[in-house]
């Protein structure tokens, strides 16, 4: 989240220290994706330019340090090293090559041709490199994970994987179903995006407490904060699709709506319609070929507050995932989970 | 190997054995794969469909008794439930699941509509859902290996699979590079395919021995022999696809050619061919489309002896292989691991 949010004074010190965290983070990443062939290096450099925000090493870093802050604060001194060990580390270079890895079959699946600003793999170099090298990430991820001492970190990405891929099945089985509903909705949003970021905050808080911990209260309210926090994201993610702007939000929009995925704020706007206003939108929804100005979709779920009503429930998620900190000790690293956790609502990009 | 191979009487026990042990990584596959959704469920139906000749559940749980035969032997009785723990069950559903996985995702890129005598998945429900299914597939390998006490069963499928990948980078990469060399080609089928074999072979023997002993004399040469074993079974499947029939071979066959994939018969074949047949086929690696009738390519392959050639490659290997099972002590596994050797080379299917 570097540069994404407004950070008040007495964090700048724990930014700064996720800041470092992250190059550790990133040296983890590199080095793994190394390969002897030039080929696969060269390839391994064009999806290096697709890291972004790092939110999920970020929330690896912080779940870390705020399972700490009981145990006597993250800014002693002899922080840093405690909170960016070669674990923490490795453990966000996994989350995040995970995340990527979808990225480039995402791509795939809603045949997109920006990301990052850039082109995507498969605009590029064809569909068949990229689900090549979607695999060779997700491969590159568990191997890297199963370096720990113990099995309970490939335990957590494996099933967060695997429960990934159930949404993502989830998701495209109900493509172009005008009555999804929202419990539907929000399955899929739980598995396809909450599972990886909750277990990310999970195995942040295990590289602190030791991997014997993955029941302590702690670990589980933190994996529950990331659920939620995901879960939130996907929902203004959905959001940012139907009425942002590429060039603001940095890849290919109106995505959603061409692919007959049905998303928060196109079912709340359906529930709300007039018969009318209803049948125009199914059509645009039956036809995305005829879609026309994008202002047209803005204002038609303008016109239901379906956007509102879209931020209305980012925001309640995002109040439940904050109050889920309730056991984590009070400190700065806490603070800034509950900052990220605002800033995710409120971000146009 | 079921049905595969011509079992002399001696080793009929063992056949019954595997054909058990088979069943029980078939209940274990089965087991992981179940979802509590019904579009995941239905799906995974249509891939256990897939489920072939079984080659690496089957190292998995020979592998296993070959390391035992030296401590009394597979037939003495208390032998199946040694044989068949819940261990090698598991990490033969995992080797299979991974080999699936890949399956799925090459019959993407392959553009191919035949497999195992059924259609694919993705002729039958398009890419996107394939690309998803082996997705899900590869996690759930990952979640299932990562079950054990030890983190050494994902390290070694980690491996494997990111080495596989880039053995298939590699390959995309050579592709309609008419003068790719020999070397280039058994680099790509070593990590491609000998990898997963071999570390399947290596798992076997852990699950036997304890997973402390992945540097133990008897693991390693398991793990040659299998790597070996994949090679030469990847260079009969280079041949089959070049001059099998669909009928026979159960899968679409000449796709390399039409990929631009070179093969080790064509890369014999155009360095042993005439000038005026060498341009001949280079005209048809290079057009594939105009590719007449199947006679035709196995013609000119024999003009050059190429496929004569190619098997004696395969055989070798095989030779090669066997020989790796020096410490391994005598005894009625040992005997059917060089009887699949055998038969790896000796099919037309």
């Amino acid at each position: 989240m570097r540069g994404v949010l407004d950070i008040p004074e007495h964090l700048s010190g724990v930014q700064e220290l996720i800041g470092d965290a992250l190059v550790r983070v990133e040296r983890a990443f590199d080095a793994q994706l190394e390969s002897d062939l030039p080929p696969v290096d060269e390839l391994c450099e064009h999806v290096e330019r697709y890291r972004g925000k790092m939110l999920r090493p970020t929330l690896v870093i912080l779940c870390g340090a705020a399972v700490r802050d009981g145990l006597g604060g993250m800014l002693d001194g002899r922080a840093f090293d405690q909170i960016a060990t070669r674990a923490h580390a490795c453990a966000g270079a996994v989350c995040e090559m995970v995340h990527m890895a979808t990225l480039v079959h995402d791509d795939v699946l809603d045949e997109a041709d920006i990301r990052r600003r850039g082109q995507t793999v498969n605009a590029l170099r064809g569909n068949e490199l990229a689900v090549i090298l979607g695999d060779y990430l997700i491969a590159s991820a568990y191997e890297l994970c199963s370096r720990f001492d113990s099995p309970v970190p490939a335990r957590l990405i494996g099933r967060a994987s695997s429960v990934m891929c159930t949404g993502e099945l989830l998701q495209l089985h109900s493509r172009e179903n005008a009555s999804l509903d929202v419990a539907t909705y929000f399955e899929i949003l739980e598995r396809k995006t909450g599972a990886l970021i909750g277990s990310a905050c999970e195995l942040g808080a295990l590289c602190t407490l030791g991997f014997e911990n993955a029941l302590d209260e702690r670990t589980l309210a933190l994996g529950r904060f990331g659920t939620l926090l995901g879960v939130a994201f996907q929902v203004q993610d959905d959001l940012l699709d139907l009425t942002g702007d590429e060039a603001v939000v940095g890849k290919s929009v109106r995505k959603d709506l061409e692919k007959g995925k049905l998303t928060y704020p196109l079912i709340h706007h359906l529930a709300n319609a007039s018969p009318d206003l209803r049948g125009r939108m199914l059509r645009l929804v039956a036809h995305p070929g005829t879609l026309g100005m994008d202002d047209d979709i803005r204002s038609m779920l303008t016109e239901t507050e379906s956007i509102d009503a879209s931020r209305a429930v980012a925001e309640r998620l995002v109040g439940d995932a904050k109050r889920a900190l309730g056991v984590i000790p009070e400190g700065p690293a806490k603070d800034m989970l509950c900052l990220m956790a605002d800033a995710v609502v409120s971000r146009a990009y």
